[in-house]
């Protein structure tokens, strides 16, 4: 059966809320609900407008199963794009299942995974990229993250690939018509324009995917680690930092204590604290894991918080951090020096570590005391800029899915061989073949071009009833 | 403040399902929505008919938070009876967070647990005994709990009690109309027939109280056990009911199986079995728990399977069956004998046991080998036949709150004071104190009288967004 001819439906919410809802959609989707349905003030369902809703009964038979409010969704102008009825009946299972029950029978099939948002694709409702969007928005638990994922739900990211795209379509057309005239060996593209073009679509794909490591750090938290020497304060930190953060999110109904452990939202970006479990509960993580283990640990971070005390001077916390340099830190990594148990040293000295304490623009000092709640104010703000991501407020186009970062590296890499090829003047036909490539690449992400088995792949991971 | 004169907001659902409902109701709904919301097709939400739907932004500031729709609903014609409004949102924290927060900047403020319904109580748009059965229609997981719910949220009990109520005013008046003409001894109202009504409405609500018992059993699940000698098959018996019903119940998405295995439910009716945690990992009740120990279990029983073997004669089974009845058998339930093992005993000898085992209106038997998947059926149809619930299906009201119980108690307790007072000549004013009394907790059943005690405790109860 062509897909989005027959009628489906699936419960949007598990069991158990005071209210689910149940989507039917399809051509029958409304005459479907009509032959179940009694309204009590209105008529039929099937002569209602779009964008109405109406209060009844789901009847089974002679039995009344629940009273519920149904709302009327009419192509185009729905989720799906095809009729949609939204039942919203008492969130029982019972209920529930008597419903989807009902509806079986009357001839609507069970919805898989993702099957209504699949439909929104196939009716051009929303693009691919556009449809991923809805599940990263859904799980978005930062501002940040939320932000990337609803400017790429309505269209940010589809604009800069369909823009990309059609630089490249006029290339490729330019090229084309070369070889239309071959034999002529005429050249209607002046060679230089085109290589500054390309070179210029090269550099933006490949800065586009290489936004993918930040925006992924988005969306699942930037990786950070706290190091240092034993009896430091390490542990009492990275407590300091969560138990403020605690406070607002034990407020969180269905929030797992374990789960928000070991991130935390400033101002609107998530951090992963790597393995801290473990610093937690023992105070040193070069103990515990032995000075291997922890380099690989301490490599997977994107910001690295080393402790230091106020009662070192000046001279050693710099001798301290060059070690730490030379034989843990990440290369592109920032660094937040904290010079820690400032409360124990005289105004004089710490001026002096925060005159001598060596920075720089991926370097930043923090002198504080992790006794001190006030201090963490700094601390939080070091991270922020650490982080980067102060520029997220910019309308900034930024990946944070894989399949789109795969698919980026592959028309950076297309175009790369143009580049070489305009440099090194290879045939008008050769070069095409790369253009073409690149394009297709692009068209993956929107789904302009698209395979059973990505689209597989995307709808998935949704939930049944989306 | 008068209740129901601000505007409250509350999401419907926790977060994590694909999409999510805020309620806003109160006079301010759809302006303080119309603030945040900007509609794709249409205008302002404030012109908007009640009953439609619109597809929109919800924005902070310039920064646009999800794309919604939006159900308005004008007052009367909404569940809390108010100016309503539902916002249909994605279903992440953050978004359900950042909508109620805009909310609450604009005057919405956070409503408490059952907020609303108590709102559609306090505007007429239904009784207590309806409010209560939302609560039951959402916790109802078998076929009969349902109806039981569903008939009182269609107002069958308040019906009921509406009747009983204005027969008892019938009389109070009357009885009042002597009372002005108390100095001449006039009776307006013949004894006899004041007598054999007041006789009817006793019995009555005594009856409906009565089925406390049952009806609380349809909603609990009616308690069994299942009894018998060690080895005789009792643990694999309980297996075997329990593994089909699994079978069937494994598919409900967040049912867990610690919750469902020692429940089942069967032709709509839910079966709840005693202490079988024991019983399903040692073979023997009777062993484990001790003679004591398990004939107080057994009193908790509304059906009790005892099992036998085939292997004893019928003279030896009726002799178990006495002693049961003796040492073990709670008076009222009902019994079910089980003969296992059916399958190692000849067609002879399970012909005499099937004409020599005494049964009655309360015992029946079901001789059946706990190894044979077929012989489920019979033993399904006698828990059926012994729970009284195949008169479910009639539309016999039956009380499921303990509520209800205690009020319809005192009703019978003083209308019963009431047929005394009439059989002994008591004086009319007397007599009046105790109809007022009957009248009064029949009142308090649907909420014609109320203390905010008992709407606390109603309403306390209920999830955060009904």
């Amino acid at each position: 059966m062509h897909p989005g001819s027959n009628t489906i439906c699936a419960p949007v919410h598990q069991p158990g809320s005071a209210i689910t809802i149940i989507r039917v959609s399809g051509p029958d989707s409304i005459d479907i609900c009509d032959r179940i349905f009694i309204a009590r003030r209105r008529g039929r369902l099937t002569r209602e407008k779009g964008y109405t809703l109406v209060y009844g009964d789901i009847v089974n038979g002679e039995e009344v199963i629940d009273e519920v409010i149904i709302s009327i969704y009419r192509a185009p102008h729905s989720y799906t794009g095809e009729d949609m009825v939204e039942i919203a009946c008492h969130g029982s299972f019972y209920i529930q299942n008597t419903i989807t029950g009902i509806l079986a029978s009357q001839g609507a099939s069970p919805a898989s995974a993702g099957e209504f948002t699949r439909r929104a694709f196939m009716n051009g409702k929303l693009d691919l990229s556009q449809a991923e969007a809805i599940a990263d928005l859904i799980a978005a638990d930062s501002g940040a993250a939320h932000r990337i994922a609803i400017s790429q739900l309505k269209g940010g990211f589809s604009n800069e690939i369909a823009g990309l795209r059609s630089e490249l379509l006029n290339l490729v057309s330019l090229l084309e018509l070369e070889l239309d005239f071959g034999e002529e060996d005429v050249q209607f593209a002046d060679r230089n324009d085109l290589l500054s073009t390309v070179v210029r679509l090269r550099d933006y794909s490949g800065e586009l995917a290489a936004s993918f490591s930040i925006g992924n750090a988005v969306k699942r938290g930037i990786p950070t680690a706290i190091a240092g020497k034993p009896n430091v304060g390490k542990s009492t930190l990275l407590n300091g930092l969560l138990n403020e953060e605690r406070a607002i999110v034990s407020e969180i109904p269905g929030t797992t204590r374990d789960a928000i452990e070991d991130t935390l939202v400033i101002e609107g970006v998530l951090y992963r604290f790597i393995d801290t479990a473990g610093l937690r509960h023992t105070e040193d993580i070069v103990e515990r894991l032995g000075i291997g283990k922890t380099r690989e640990k301490i490599a997977l971070a994107t910001i690295v918080i080393l402790v230091t005390e106020a009662v070192q001077s000046a001279v050693e916390i710099n001798r301290e951090v060059r070690h730490f340099r030379r034989t843990m830190m990440p290369a592109s990594a920032s660094l937040i020096i904290v010079v820690n148990k400032a409360d124990l040293a005289g105004e004089d000295h710490l001026e002096t570590i925060k005159n001598e304490v060596i920075t720089s623009d991926s370097t930043s000092l923090v002198v504080m005391s992790a006794n001190r709640k006030d201090d963490y104010m700094v601390l939080k703000k070091a991270l922020a800029s650490a982080s980067g991501l102060d520029r997220i407020n910019e309308t900034r186009v930024m990946i944070t899915n894989a399949r789109h970062y795969e698919a980026l590296m592959k028309v950076s890499e297309a175009t790369g061989r143009v580049v070489k090829g305009l440099e090194t003047g290879l045939q008008s036909d050769l070069i095409a073949i790369d253009v073409r490539q690149a394009i297709h690449y692009l068209g993956e992400i929107t789904g302009a071009i698209t395979t059973d088995e990505i689209l597989g792949n995307i709808f998935r991971n949704f939930c049944i009833g989306k």
